[in-house]
């Protein structure tokens, strides 16, 4: 499947700095975190705008342009409940380091964001959920083969859906783990892609246990077949744990040097 | 299958300080090795005397004795080329915290090792290779096989076979991780427990590197259904990746102590 994608979390509205640089199309603390996420290794960066109902094109346009511009045309996942948003994102949007991302569709009040990525060549996240989270994997790829059913009926290529199994929290849904990732393999049986928010394994533990449960969690998920998360680049351990199930999966090749590459 | 089984492995006369405490009989660095690891959560030590042919009988019977007195009565895996060294130790082994552990037999010239374990009541580690590295998983699966019919014909509970398919050098073998890791998969499908000296992953990488590959190995091993390892349990990363699988796995229930308990 190749390398694993790594689609960093940090530009996101509901940090303060980014949502008053947002507020005041300020560059520098949005830059700021580009920077330190493509540093960190992520390949693409989720550009989160949060609702944004009123100057979501304006904002969302900007963004993409900011970023593209600065950083090489670094490839994009547009995040935001403004569907109409999005797709001004797209029209100023260089594909030429990768289509850009859907953040997200799922099988319920979200599926036509589905036909928003078909009808612009992306990239869409598919949240195999329809109200909430799923009670188990029978919901799970009902939800799956709905999505990907509708998909395809749009003629997208199913590579560029990016089925997202729902991360759970451990505090609370410690004993549905597994299934989760059995999920995973399942997806990957099925030659589909797939991602999503790792880390909120680890909501609501101490600061200090989140880059270990994490780390444990995406090495887990990589051998079931993950092809992507949406996580913080600059968790080193997190990030040199999914280099190293790289290096094991055989999808970049070894060297000494291999976490600095 | 229950919480994961750390056999710690530093009680070996590979190494220097452990050599000459043998040599002399001296208990002190035997002790506080035992302690560290101890302290660090290993539940078996190994006690490796080597080939011993001399005094084998008597090293390690004064080995099992000094740490079951000392370490109220910790199980052990007793570990020599010198078979009647380990029927000597099993004849003084205390078995109220876990049987002994043979460490091991294999499916060519080690095969007595599994009579041996299996006349004594004691499990046995059960490398699945003949002469040297197993060339595939069709390979691994036959010794296996030819392992568990010995073992089964001789009485033993399947459980007390613990199947190593022999962790692979990521330097030189990076292509074959992924098969080494889907035939630990086919060991839990057949309801059969694994072991291993997990850490040769990483031999020949430069130090620092090891704990980050070791962990995302166990981490990946474990989804693949892993029970046990033999490992270095004062590698801090390494033990708190173990802890946190077992907590996703469901085998120890989470609380915010976990690594510490």
């Amino acid at each position: 499947m190749g390398k694993f994608v790594v689609i960093g979390e940090r530009i996101h509205c509901i940090s303060p700095v980014i949502r008053e640089a947002m507020a005041n199309f300020n560059p520098e603390p949005i830059l700021k975190r580009a920077k330190e996420q493509l540093d960190a290794g992520a390949t693409y960066l989720d550009l989160n705008i949060g609702p944004a109902e009123k100057n979501g094109v304006e904002l969302m346009q900007w963004g993409v342009k900011l970023l593209q511009e600065n950083f090489d045309n670094v490839p994009l996942a547009l995040d935001t409940a403004n569907m109409a948003a999005i797709e001004a994102g797209i029209q100023v949007y260089n594909r030429s380091k990768g289509k850009p991302i859907v953040n997200s569709a799922d099988a319920g009040d979200r599926i036509g964001y589905l036909d928003l990525a078909a009808n612009n060549d992306a990239i869409c996240i598919a949240l195999c959920s329809k109200h909430g989270i799923p009670s188990d994997n029978d919901e799970r790829m009902a939800y799956c083969q709905e999505l990907l059913e509708r998909g395809m009926g749009l003629g997208m290529d199913p590579e560029d859906m990016w089925f997202d199994p729902l991360f759970l929290v451990v505090k609370g849904m410690q004993d549905k783990q597994m299934e989760m990732l059995e999920f995973l393999r399942m997806l990957t049986d099925m030659g589909l892609k797939s991602t999503g928010g790792l880390s909120n394994v680890s909501n609501g533990m101490p600061k200090h246990l989140r880059p270990i449960m994490d780390s444990a969690m995406v090495a887990m998920a990589m051998q079931c077949g993950l092809t992507s998360a949406i996580v913080n680049p600059c968790d080193q351990r997190l990030m040199e744990t999914i280099k190293s199930c790289d290096v094991i999966k055989n999808e970049t090749l070894y060297a000494d040097s291999y976490l600095e590459l």
